[in-house]
């Protein structure tokens, strides 16, 4: 896979964003730091990290100052770390790069172990990008749009656990798809196919694909498959019963809806582009966080 | 949908294909062939359809001649009707139009009862035309290509009944996906991802989706779950164990297959087009073919 | 299925229950109990039934005394007011017979259409009876028990949409099952297995197996399959994390639970008797309810 | 779990049995073979197993002559070995050891690291003893029995891989339950709950559940969802339609079938009995084989 995103890339400028309540963050966040720096980066911290970690003579910016002005960000944490970043940089067009100090993450795929010389390939260009999607979503009521938001994984639309099925109307690109009664809804992008898409009996969507899937939670017709529309679509849901139905985007911004209400989802203008290893392998990433492969190869041993 | 077939749509000579042991289907063909004769087409019959079933003074063709000759084939039969001319008639990109004498199918959406106001609206050109993805599948034996075929639905990969696990080492565009023991794969178009794919546990695709999907079937590994791709992947499974392997294309060609045999899937250059009545919806067929909407619409009242 | 119900069948006494809201619901209620006193029965309604719909000279009673002094209860409405009706009856083994005014339900499977010539075969003692199980469900906080509730269909325990997956551990019989992280967790009974319990991917259950399922929903890990246990377990879950998670028992007593509650299940003493016509049979009901069947039987026909 | 066999427990005699192409085999066979004669029990190799093993001074026995003579057989290989024993020695009620030389089984669950303490536990009677069933069953072709055998895990009856849909028609206890078009029709204990059928996406079954459960392989109506009925049912299986269907009995025993064949399925008078160390639980074999509780146990994270 070629380097693909927009701009080109140059690594001036680097910003560090982590999680920093978690152990031996703040040893790791030094040690990379040190080491950009003597690379001849550089080397910025996001503001919140900034304000939970000393990092001494290091110049500190919001996110909206690391979209303007670094040119790639390094995320040490977990997914949901990454997640979190990723949506505020999407505006940015700002390339991200994960660092996990535990269990390798889908989206945070460079161990601790490794990082200094995975890193140091890396911004000597020996690298693969990759554009994820996003999606962003509204809400209408009453004609009017009162609330907006992006989504990296997904947009959901369900109901409380207090009371019966939402009733939920689906309209793509203006055509009638159905009336479901479920759980709810979910709407995922092929980076929100292995996160809660995925135990809701989705499928695993390629991040390549250009595609979205709407995967119904608990659907009352057991014929209320998963499916994958082209991600060009334009879909709206209408809340058409239930009590306590609400909306969310990667289950962080969130919203309680009204009958009638209707929620517009479409794949959003930014995209977000990963940087990984050179020889990265999204299935890989797969078979490690799926378990696949890791029977002994003889067929038919296991009957 | 605008009409997005490349050659632009007339209809001049129109082929006649149909289900000759379907009971009433003679009487079918007669009362269109007579039909269209009066609009003032050309009426062309395919030639195993001739065979069976009189037609006085109509030109028999081959479906290769359909191929060159005719500007659009009416199929009069079900889905499976539709999937064998199909196939045949891909290399020349001679629409079609689907009508069912029984429950309609995915493909054949047209009644038996209300044809003629149908087709009259749609040879008049008020008609949806969309197009469908073909894949087409090698198999290579010591590094020949032994075995050839085209795929509407899918490309299925499976054991024998009599034997234990297939093992199937699957790699995408030259990277390694996994090793699955299973029953088979099945890689399906997202026309076939409502047949055998459905059943498997596979997710829907929209037909204009970019994708194709890979379905284990009954995999030994839970997490081996469908995997949607771009259609422009290349997909190679090698048989590295199991007795009795075989492949086959929409359930019709099929070969026999070794260990170490390789199946090379990927989307034909060509396509097929449809046309459908206007107003048509696929997510109407959807529907109907899926029961979905059945209940009436009470929000939580089953509960 | 010879009647298998503790004590003798008799029909002296019959109470009618009823979903007063429905439509044409007061004239089948006036046409079943003129038909029952023409028999020679004593007829009585049910307190809440007969508050809202007029039925001159027949005695109201409360669920309570219909328990002590009928012999059967005929119930008119949907499964939902079955199941209503059924968990107050619990404790007093009055047998119930269901009709139902529109689409026949899992439970109340005579159609108003025929109820006159089944209800008359019925009592006349050409029926078939069997046994339902119920749950009965605590939530210990501290070591006390601070809640208590039947449940006919399912024990659900459930995160709230607004908070991220709740964490359970569950015990079987004192044995540690496992930790499961999930949108919730759902104890069913064979009857329960047809309701919600499908939905989230749940196993059909005969009403006549001695089994539970616990079913998860949406659960993180995809090996946290449904497990069907013995209906002599004890099953505890302790509620580990999540927000806002809470317990409902047929999705109608609820209670609001917080880190290390645990909810204690198992069978209940009581059981329900349902009375059915002669030569009913539960798979008949399946294949109605879950349109099995449904395709010609031509086989092939559909790849 | 008291001990449950119904013969009381004793281990005079102890025979062998073994995956004797194993690497490592013989080394772990001579090893438990000393050490048992050491603590003065009687052992007996299993004739098969010590045609392949030199084991000097002991007495070879067929499997007949072990069901006869020993009062326990330690099984040293994988599941596959136990479940070939297993079927052989149900007829005579001798308990079964399971010793696995590489990953544990659900059936051989006593690693070879610890087997000496284990094993040595166990003969002092610190052991717990459960009971699995067994399916039989019989081909009837024209009325005429042409086949019987028993099943520890399953009954499958499935297609060829080179033909259509099978149709089967199936009654439990002479009620007609579907006919259901698929690729087969899988009859599983809870032993083989784990096999097969947990791939075709069956539910788990506790051993101790006194229900089998049907599962449908890839069936064509998306409601023919697995079903778990009491295992006193006696359930057949008409072939209605399909090309090469056959009858399998855990993968080993297999007969071609033709239409109107009738498969009856029902569980066998012989039991097994499985002997596990003390404290042994179901539930930690499911957590060690299906990888549940791998992740943290911190809620929503992974969100």
């Amino acid at each position: 896979m070629l380097p693909s995103t927009s701009r080109p890339l140059r690594f001036e400028t680097i910003a560090l964003v982590g999680k920093y309540m978690a152990a031996g963050f703040s040893e790791s966040l030094s040690e990379v730091a040190a080491f950009l720096k003597k690379r001849g980066h550089r080397v910025v911290i996001e503001a919140e990290t900034g304000r939970n970690v000393e990092l001494a003579g290091t110049t500190s910016m919001t996110a909206e100052e690391i979209g303007k002005h670094a040119d790639v960000a390094i995320v040490i944490g977990g997914d949901g770390t990454m997640l979190g970043i990723a949506r505020h940089l999407a505006p940015f067009d700002v390339p991200l790069i994960g660092i996990n100090q535990g269990r390798l993450g889908f989206m945070t795929d460079i161990s601790q172990d490794t990082m200094m010389s995975v890193l140091n390939d890396m911004l000597d260009g020996k690298l693969e990008s990759e554009q994820r999607s996003l999606l962003e979503g509204s809400v209408l009521r009453d004609g009017k749009n009162i609330f907006h938001a992006l989504a990296f994984n997904d947009v959901v639309v369900s109901r409380a656990a207090t009371s019966g099925m939402a009733e939920l109307q689906v309209e793509v690109d203006g055509r009638f798809m159905y009336n479901q009664r479920s759980d709810g809804l979910i709407v995922a992008t092929p980076t929100g196919s292995t996160a809660y898409s995925l135990s809701a009996g989705g499928p695993l969507l390629h991040p390549s694909l250009s595609g979205l899937v709407l995967v119904p939670i608990a659907p009352h017709a057991l014929s209320n498959r998963p499916i994958v529309v082209p991600d060009t679509c334009n879909i709206v849901i209408e809340i058409m019963g239930g009590r306590d139905v609400s909306v969310n985007f990667d289950m962080q911004s969130l919203t309680s809806l009204q009958h009638h209400d209707r929620i517009i989802v479409r794949r959003s203008a930014y995209t977000i582009t990963f940087l990984h290893p050179q020889g990265w392998s999204y299935y890989d990433t797969l078979r490690e966080k799926l378990h696949w492969n890791e029977y002994p190869s003889v067929a038919g041993q296991l009957k």
